[in-house]
């Protein structure tokens, strides 16, 4: 059956998260549902992955097959109807019949914003963690370059990850000023629970200077209790998946 | 007894606008709520002007009177805590006795903003209008050159207003692009009900060549039909409101 892959953007803050629950609002939901109401019977969707409540993202990509419904380009505009203003449909193509928008996945992009002014901006409340104390970027930096890598990142992920291996690669996080904001940007292959928020969180309490130990012996010691805080979800957004095919 | 003058910043998606009404989630009502906490009394706050339900506010100026409580400085800091994060308390300060923050108010400007990309972002969803045709940015700012001065602005304004004199003075309005926004600066002496957001939706209708009447003509129509759409509330923000002591 043909395969549509699509490139979605939402705001976290009103979804219990992307997979679907009984009963609450998540966005693999409320987009099966809109797609089962455009096409007249249920479809399944598949994402390239799992966000947490109330994390966002700017390019969620997502499949589902089908044999029958619009030309693809047009789901866009037959979606963007239906559903509301805090999940968007941004384009939608056919998809090689071998596209699998998880497994086909190679690197995904999440960045995390932080408001670093004294008042938090309400137009940013619910899209930015706000910190106004003074963070030491040099020492932030340092750490965030021993990260890089491949590394076991039990320090790093949620105590509780049933994940086996917990060796990943993170091939770039970087940390960019925007004004009165700090962007962080992580590259990797795959993330494992919590793992960019607890990172941001760590990197945080380091610039801070709450926390003194060194990266190498956080990722050492293989204990989430080693690193830093938890960052909240708010800050968080998917920014990007690439596949082998992408341009 | 002292007088305390306060700039607040709010998102007005989740509000019924400002004015307090029973049983409804205000931003005057949650201000008070958060005050006679604060204070353990009763406070009556006043604001320079009421927004509508859906309109934000980057600097609303408001003020109450206290024979006690904190410092007036220490208020961002006491009610920052109390208030929900749509809701900021930017700066506050002791005001003089004459001071009211509607009657003392000499001029308002709103910015609203219209997204004009193909796509909705979904992080400005809550913030801008989305409006993917062409402009002509040309003539809408000839159009709003026309509306500056001091004119009877009935046909400007909802058909329902109760005023009496519906003369004001528009002393700038102005269209400024950022990226694929459109912002439209409107400074006045004082607004009717929807009006800014009528000048908006009038210049977006002249700006798409669906509405050819000349400014002038419509002014002198004195005929709410005459003009335009009433653009929705969720683009307009209170900019600034400037006192006769304003720096």
């Amino acid at each position: 059956m043909p395969k549509i892959r699509m490139t979605i953007a939402y705001d976290g803050t009103d979804f219990h998260g992307f997979a679907r629950q009984r009963g609450l609002r998540t966005v693999q939901g409320t987009l099966e549902d809109a797609l089962a109401r455009a096409l007249g019977h249920p479809v399944e969707v598949e994402g390239s992955g799992r966000t947490d409540a109330g994390v966002h993202a700017r390019a969620q990509v997502v499949h589902w097959e089908q044999d029958h419904g619009p030309a693809p380009e047009r789901y866009p505009y037959v979606l963007g109807r239906m559903l509301p203003g805090d999940l968007i449909p941004i384009h939608a193509e056919l998809a090689p019949d071998d596209f699998h928008a998880r497994f086909s996945a190679k690197r995904k992009t999440y960045r995390y914003t932080i408001q670093r002014a004294r008042v938090p901006d309400v137009f940013t409340h619910r899209y930015a963690w706000h910190e106004p104390s003074a963070l030491d970027l040099a020492r932030m930096r340092d750490a965030a370059q021993q990260l890089v890598g491949e590394h076991d990142f039990t320090s790093f992920c949620a105590a509780a990850t049933p994940v086996e291996d917990k060796r990943r690669v993170i091939y770039d996080l970087r940390l960019e000023e925007r004004g009165t904001y700090l962007d962080i940007y992580c590259t990797g292959n795959g993330f494992l629970q919590y793992m960019v928020r607890i990172i941001v969180g760590t990197l945080v309490d380091i610039g801070l200077g709450r926390l003194n130990r060194p990266v190498t012996e956080i990722l050492a010691a293989r204990d989430r209790r080693c690193a830093g805080r938890t960052a909240p979800a708010k800050g968080l957004t998917l920014w990007d998946v690439a596949y082998e095919t992408s341009p």
